[in-house]
Formats: C-alpha cells, structure tokens, sequence
C-alpha cells in the first residue's frame, strides 16, 4: 500500500505544501522574475533513483529548497518573455482535486466525461457551431494542429488510415502564411506529408497573409496536379499578435473546398472580448479550431482544446478498437462516444476540471475583459517606449504583443540587453526576429501586470540598453 | 486581476478542499467503487458557458455535489477493471505545487527542466542506457508509441520530414503481434503509413508474438520490395499481460537492423522487481521503449514516457525552429536541448514533478514490491476462481491479469454479469475477447487491493452469474 501510514501526520504535511504554494502565489511580486538553477542545486538534481523511501516531508524539503525558487517565473506580474498563462490559485486547487479524484477521461461513464464535454460545448456555443461538432482537450495547440492536420488530411484522403498517404499519391498541400507557428510545420512532418507540402506565403505589412498569393500558390498548384487539402489561417501570430483576415480565408476556402483550420492559440479566447471580437471575424466558419487555455485563459499548464465543426470527420480520424474497449450499454463501459475515439490518447488526466474550476470562477466577461486590458496595457507600452526617445516600435499587432528595438543597436546588444534584464530578475522579455531585424518582444498574457510595471520594464531595459551602448561591451 | 480579492478567505476554501480530497482517498474503501452520473447531474453538467463570475466556494460546492462522487473508480481497492493505477495522495498534493510554479517545461532555463531530465536518467540507468539516451514525458504510452514510431520512420527514411513518405516510394513495414494495443496502429495511421504497413503476427498459446512467422514475414516483405523498418514488442499484452520474447526480438532486430520498440505501457515499470525482472529480459536492448507512470508506478494521471536509445535520431525527428524559440547561451532561453525538441508540444506541464514525488516518496524497492505483489494476487485470484468449481481460468499471463469465465456462459450472461457487478459498485472488472471467446477481465493494477478484495470479488460474481444463469434472464 502506497498510502500513508499516518493519515493525520499527511494530513499536516499536506495543508503546510499547500500554504507554501498560496504564498508562492500571492507573494510573487515580491521575489526576482526569475533566477537561474544554481550548479549546485543543478548536482543534486542530478541523483540517481532512489531505492529506499523518503518520508514525504523531506521530499517536500527537497522540492522546497531545489525546485520551487526555480519556476519559469511566468505567475509573476512583470513575466512577459512569451506567450505563457500566469496560473490562477483556483486552478492549482482544481488540479489538486482532479489529481485525487484520478479519473482517467479516455473514455467510459463517469463524471470527468461530462465536464470536459461541458467545457467544449461552451466553446461551440461561442462559435455558434452545432451539436454536430466535437472536440477535445489535448496538451496544446500543437497537439490541436497536429489533430486539425490529421481530420483535414481524412477529410481529402478517405483511405488515408488504411494506406496510409503513400498509396494514394494524392500529393497534398497546405497553406498558411510566413508568421505562422513552426508547429504547424511540424504537424504536417508527423502526418508523413512533410514540410515541402506546406506552402508558406507572404505576409502584409501588419504580418498577415497575402490572400492574392494564397489564390495564386493554389490554382497553381491545382494546375501542377497538386491536390490542395488545407489552409491554416492565424488568429494571433507568435511574433506579433497579428490576426490572418479570417472571413476571407473562409471565403476562399470554401470556394475551393479546402479545409479551413485557425490556430488560436492565444487570439481565439479574444472572442470573449466584445470589444475585440470584431479584430476576429471569421473565425466561426473555420472547420477546426486550435487554442490554448493554458495561456490567455489562465488555466494552469497544461491545457489546450481542438474543436472540429464536423464531429463525424473527427471520429472517423481517430477511433479504433480493440476488444478491451469495447463499448457497453450500461456500466462503466457506456458513454458513447469516448474522449479516444477523438485523439490518440487513451489514457487521458482529468485535465477539463482546472479549466470548468477558471471559467465558472471568473465567468465569460471578466476573462474576456482581462484580455481586453492587456490589449490596452500593450499599447500603453508602445507609447510609453516611444516617448523615451531611446527605442523604435512596432506599429503592427494588433493583441497584447509589443515588439521594440533600441535605436541604432546592434543584434548582440538587443539579446544581450534581454539576458540582462532577465538576469536582474525585475522583468522578462524576449527577443525575436521581426522582417530581418533583431528586436524585443512583450507578451502582456498576464492578468497581474499593472501599468506600473510596464513602467519598471521601460526604465530597467533603457537602462542596461544605455549601459551597453556606453561600454559597447557588446 | 484573476486572484481572490481575499486571500485568507480563499487560504480557508483551500484548505477545505485538501482536508475533502484526503478525505476522498483515506475512505475511498467505504464508497461503492463505481457509481453512474445520474440523469439530473447530466442535466446540470450541460449549462451553458456562465458569463459572472462564481465564488469560488460555490463552484466547489457543485464540484462536490456533480463530479467529485463520480469518479472512475481506479483509486478503490475493488477496481480491477482495466489497467489503471491508484494514485496516491503524496502525487495528489505534487500535482497542486506543479499547477502553483505554473512552469512550462517545452523548455528553456528552470527547474521544470532538471527535474524531468533527471527522472528520464532514473529510467536510462534502469535499463542501463548511457548518457547518448534521451527522453520525454508525455500523456501516455499512446503518444510515447507515436513518438516511436516517428522516430524509427526518421531512422528508416532521413529525409522524411522534409519531403513526406510519398515521395520516398519506401513502402515501410512494421511488425507486431495481434495481442499488440491498437495505438500502435493508429500511430503508423497518423505517421501516414497506413493501418496495412503494419504487418500483424499470430501469437502462441500464451499470446506471445510467433517468432517464426516475424522471421517470414520480414523476408517475405523485402523479397516483394517493401522496406520493414520496425519491430513493436510488448511488454505486457493489454488482455493477459503477455511478455513477446524480448531477447529473441532484439536479437532478429539487430540483424536485420530494424529499430526495436517495445510497448511497456504498464509491464516495463516491473523491471525494478528483481523478481519480474528476469521475465522482461532483452527489453534492455530496445531502441526505445514506452511505459506509463500513471499504471503500474500510481503517478496520477496523466503521465506516460518514451526514452530513445538514440538521443541524436530523436532530436533529428521533432527539433523545429522559430525566430522566438531561439536558444540564448545565458538567461531563461537558455538550456538547450529543450524538450519541444524531442517531441510534438512546445508548451507542457510540470508532469514530472508528481513523478519525482511519488519515486523519492517510495522508493525504487517499495514500488517493485508493490509490483510483485499485485501479481501474487493474480495467482491466488486465479486459484480462487478455479476453486469454486463455476469458472474456467486462463492458465495464461505473467503479471496482475486474470482472464476468466463461467462454464457453459454466453457472450451475453459475460458482458451482463460484468456490467452488474460494476453496477453494485462492489468491485469494477472488465470483459475482453480471448481466442474467439468473451471473457472476464481482473486487472489487479492496485496497490490498496488486499487478498480479501479477491475473496470479496469472487464471491460476488459467482452469485449474480448465478443468479443470472437461474433466471436465463440473458
């Protein structure tokens, strides 16, 4: 038996971890951003598997000196490295309690089934899609894609679970633009299609898709005996937010009978957003949607959704057999149909909890609200580093990512300025490649940010920007 | 701001939810261990998205009221109904500290990253692997498989990635027995191989693979111009717990160089018993191997693993590229390799905190022991069954399955009796079909089960078979 012998001494160890951990979160304005793993705790990290038992309480010691000062550090306010949720305290309780309830959500009868179906339909709604519609709760949008790629690739090549792509010599083709995520890519590569199936068109001024050179890359490749399959249309580039013109993607697809997929990952919950939900027009005439909860919802890692407008495509992507599954009419062997007919996983983390414990939390509008401010909060930023003088701004996207460079600086100052910074552990950013310029990058996915430390940001990087280019240490 | 107005209101509600889902497990052995959602919690687990926020008390108050009595079942003592773990509480409370640092491990610098590269150590040195071996948590075998399989279709096909397995013209094969998962199809049917490039072998009395017929087939295949390229050995079949002659596959597979997998989903964890160990032999020459932490380990789910032989092939298979994942030498982005490179997610969870709770807590000893154990229950199930005179036993089976059936049964009177005794919440087993005949299925998968739970479950079936063997009711 792996459960304590001393139900009550556990008891204690457990409501002590977990003062910690709402202290850790409620405290965490107070510490560095983040810190790197020092050598020596990196050594100790680095012992083999224990043979004997630890009492659960040095276990904890351990965690609490080697591995909780060391977070990627995305709770804190001034996080603003990448696109990463900033957690919540009443998703860390839900994923507690899912934990201890231990449910596997693969499939059969019981109550995780129903609240991962509840958290989907909640999003088909938004979308105003049918029951006719499925979905799935899945790691992340790269995990969503690579579902999308695979329906879509079904949906052209009906034999394609049998035979497999090479039979079919069908020499699919995908489109999405240049400022579309590598997963996407990536998606294709594990379909077997490969990354030369993937047309990659040019972007606009603002980072979104040429919708001419899209018309023309696909008549042209219909005219070579390419069998156009996809086109995968961005709500939220990863470099600068910048939202794909959705309604005429869906148009053209359409027209074309191609299969129109929106990778969402942090745009598509906008939708909440009255106020934003214009910038997103379009998106309900996808056929898939790919999106995050663990990011602009704030959902605790990790938790990404895939819902697909034509729920019997999707089954007939992914569902199997297999005589230790088969399907009953009562018992725990009913609930057709299963979360694995809809993904690969059969095995499957009660993982819609922490997301129905957020939304029914903080409810549609003030999610959606949070996105709206730190819309706001970005454009804030913009003027805040322009009226410094010191640095070049971004003037596209359109959510919450500022990109920006120091004026007359080189590549090696603009990473070596963000590693500093992330170093001082007062706020982190991140660096990216913008039309061949190395610049920085905001990602205001965070609903403890205040304008206050966008300021400390603007101060803190002018600074060691100043720094640097005085020394030209770099 | 997405945090309670009032922490130390919110410190009280989590606090009651801990001392409620400690409760949850300590007593779970007084609760029927399965119970359906009723038609009225259905009714409530379908309201539409809420647009206010809740209190956070109120949510879990209808937590506890809709889902939390509705549970899988697979932390009770009488769950035998497939192969799930049990959980533990220290995991529970591990899962609420990973979900409180909110850390993506996808990569970059921080301590996420050195934990899970070190519990992915603890399984290479396990097996004896050296430091060339690389490693990815993930959901499940289900996914671990996948990765397999791609990376073995890299090892075959270098150039996939790039140009699609149409235009190789290679004809991949793969070879598994029929007591193979059917996620090892549906991974070549996602790779874009096809269900038929995988070639299905017959298996002997015991459900081992026939080696024999691998040889042939193999030779067959490449005298027709196809191109094997993999071999999928189990490590416990899903319907017996079957162990395909690992030794004898690693060897063929050395000689005809084809990559060697083996599916350990629950069985490769009882090689840290000294006693199963030498039952498993050869798994240690695979190219790669897949197991679960959430089966046989009682990691909350989910949590499954693939380690690779040949960290270069696996890195080669998955690594992208993106202007805003560059890797920097110092700060956060720093930490190369990351784990988006070695596998589909670049966003993930801190899963392998609960693993490393859960392996320090108890130790590599304990947990072999809780191995062995379980399948001593199998055997004095197996005796206990055969005893009452009323049911067949399948003499087949290394591990914690026990396969059964009444004499003189129908397909029907099998399936019934199962979904009965499941619907007394007595104990939880499953059916299965065995050599062409429906069966009953005890997965002893447990490590709160006692001998006295057998006793309990056999007594059990044994009245409502007869019950419904006197009332021909089916």
């Amino acid at each position: 038996v792996l459960d304590p012998a001393d139900w009550e001494r556990f008891r204690a160890s457990a409501h002590h971890a977990l003062d910690d951990a709402i202290d850790f979160m409620r405290d965490v304005r107070e510490r560095p951003v983040w810190q790197p793993v020092p050598e020596d705790v990196k050594e100790t990290l680095r012992a083999p598997m224990p043979r004997d038992p630890t009492a659960f309480d040095d276990v904890y010691d351990e965690f609490k000196r080697a591995v909780l000062p060391y977070a990627t550090g995305n709770i804190h306010p001034r996080f603003l490295g990448w696109v990463h949720g900033s957690g919540t305290p009443g998703g860390a309780v839900a994923d507690m309690l899912a934990a201890a309830m231990n449910s596997n959500a693969g499939g059969r009868d019981h109550g995780a089934v129903y609240v991962e179906r509840q958290v989907i339909s909640w999003f088909h709604d938004l979308f105003g899609w049918s029951a006719e519609a499925s979905g799935l709760l899945v790691v992340g949008t790269s995990a969503a894609n690579l579902g999308a790629v695979l329906v879509a690739r079904t949906s052209a090549l009906q034999s394609v679970r049998e035979h497999g792509v090479e039979a079919a010599q069908s020499r699919l083709t995908g489109y999405a633009s240049a400022a579309t995520h590598s997963c996407v890519k990536k998606a294709l590569e594990i379909a077997g299609l490969g990354s030369t199936s993937l047309r990659v068109l040019p972007v606009d001024a603002e980072h979104r898709i040429d919708v001419n050179a899209l018309h023309d890359a696909v008549h042209r490749d219909r005219a070579r005996g390419y069998h156009p399959f996809l086109i995968v249309g961005n709500a939220g580039t990863v470099d600068v937010g910048a939202i794909d013109p959705l309604e005429e993607l869906a148009e053209f697809a359409a027209d074309e009978r191609l299969w129109f997929h929106v990778d969402g990952a942090f745009g598509a919950p906008a939708y909440l957003s009255p106020a934003l939900r214009t910038k997103l027009a379009g998106i309900e005439r996808a056929d898939s949607i790919a999106f995050d909860f663990h990011k602009w919802l704030h959902v605790p890692y990790d938790a990404g959704c895939l819902i697909i407008r034509d729920g019997a495509m999707h089954r007939a992507t992914f569902a199997g057999e297999g005589p230790y599954i088969t399907r009953m009419q009562r018992g725990l062997a009913a609930g057709e149909p299963w979360f694995a007919d809809f993904g690969p996983d059969l095995s499957r983390s009660f993982r819609a909890l922490k997301v129905w414990f957020t939304i029914k939390e903080h409810g549609a509008v003030k999610l959606g609200e949070a996105i709206q401010t730190n819309c706001a909060q970005a454009a804030y930023l913009r003027e805040k580093l322009a009226a410094t003088g010191r640095f070049e701004v971004y003037p596209g996207g359109e959510l919450q990512i500022v990109c920006f460079w120091p004026r007359a600086s080189s590549e090696a100052t603009v990473d070596e300025a963000v590693i500093r910074l992330q170093e001082s552990g007062t706020a982190v950013i991140s660096s990216t490649t913008l039309d061949g310029r190395r610049v920085m990058r905001a990602c205001i996915t965070n609903h403890r940010t205040r304008n206050t430390d966008l300021d400390l940001l603007v101060a803190s990087i002018a600074r060691i920007v100043e720094e640097l280019q005085s020394t030209r240490s770099v």
